[in-house]
């Protein structure tokens, strides 16, 4: 960063802060979990009646993290556990105006969704879920910045526990599976993916079982003393890290 | 993203892009390579004599990659290759003004480093190198900055060819690990590496031999068919893309 004592003609960028949020829900015909998140139908243009990510302008003397925290719960009511930045877009062309747009990402559970909402009186006016893979246009290049936090969520499931930010503390092999097969768009074989999650070491057995219309399941957990995804030095610097995991 | 009709109070907040642009380079007593960056010595305030990161302000019309390039080729003469987003710092007290800085990082062989620097005639006034591992007090928030940097470096090493863009297109079993020390900051062992490297299968020999004064060295290639890292959704927006690999 160079800094000139006379102040750049950059005044005519503005920057802005949005997020990504995505949750794993169930509510297609085969009560299959698929990825959704919500968005904001815009009331002004640009775009107006179009439906955009949560979000808003960076406040002069905020942090990136405090606002993208700030401007979600404001949109949404929502507040992730864990919140990390992604990535900056700003092709010239995005919008009518400069704007250069700071995106995070975050993962809720939809048991997290429902409590936060109910405790705010639910869902805020001009928001609504979609699912992640049947998208309308959205408004600038919403749709492409979603693309984007999607392959990022798929690269990270195959390396990192990211899964369990989608799941409750203790879940079933199946509903396990059913997190990845949402995250990944495909179908798992059952035997094949036991295997892998009995090799990797990272779920502990409960001695309790998820009972009802099928055989008991028994519950696991996963162990805590395995980190969620390794921090990386920025952890003290930011609000809700979730960084790069490592593979070693 | 959500926009107001009228101008926020934002204008305040300026936006600045630098790079962090790693080498290998052999200048040790042991002659092991070391990873080292160059930095800019400032010549004005804020933090007038200290180094920092090569940089400058956004354009108005430029876009955030074109302006990385820009500015890195500005201040030290370099175009590498590979050049991808890395974070956005924006931290209210990283400098006396309000100024949010996009950082991105590169990677360059020596040699690149070497014949770049020889086309426009050597090494630009204010520009110097750097061993990564004993860095001064830099301007800015810019050590932890490279801190950052450093900390992806290492962990993309562990599950993507990263490595590869330190390296000449053939090299030794030798050199390679040598490249994997600088960046893990830690001595391999050698036949442990070698069944490393075999089990992966991106390495193909060559019929050609590294010869000097130790035992003739088979030098080997990367496979061309196996991509340096996956690309992603943005590969197309991107100058230089170089994003996270994928594990599967």
């Amino acid at each position: 960063m160079t800094q000139s004592i006379l102040p750049p003609a950059s005044d005519a960028i503005r920057l802005a802060v949005s997020t990504v949020i995505f949750t794993v829900r169930r509510d297609g015909d085969d009560d299959r979990p698929s990825i959704a998140l919500p968005l904001v139908r815009r009331t002004r243009d640009p775009h107006e009646g179009l439906w955009a990510l949560p979000g808003g302008w960076l406040g002069t003397s905020e942090g990136l993290d405090a606002a993208a925290s700030r401007t979600l719960a404001q949109t949404t009511g929502l507040a992730p556990s864990y919140l990390e930045q992604l990535y900056a877009f700003g092709d010239p062309h995005r919008s009518p105006t400069r704007v250069v747009s700071i995106i995070y990402w975050a993962l809720l559970r939809a048991d997290e969704v429902d409590a936060q909402l109910a405790a705010r009186g639910g869902v805020p006016e001009n928001v609504q879920w979609f699912d992640a893979a049947s998208l309308p246009t959205l408004a600038f290049d919403h749709n492409q910045i979603v693309d984007y936090a999607l392959w990022r969520l798929r690269n990270k499931a195959g390396y990192s526990r990211i899964a369990h930010g989608l799941l409750p503390d203790e879940f079933t092999l199946a509903e396990l599976r059913e997190v990845y097969e949402a995250i990944l768009g495909k179908r798992l074989d059952p035997a094949n993916f036991r295997r892998q999650i009995d090799v990797s070491g990272t779920l502990i057995p409960t001695e309790s079982f998820r009972t009802g219309s099928h055989r008991p399941a028994r519950l696991y957990r996963y162990d805590r003393d395995v980190e969620l995804a390794e921090h990386g030095p920025l952890v003290a610097a930011q609000l809700h890290p979730l960084t790069e995991s490592s593979t070693t």
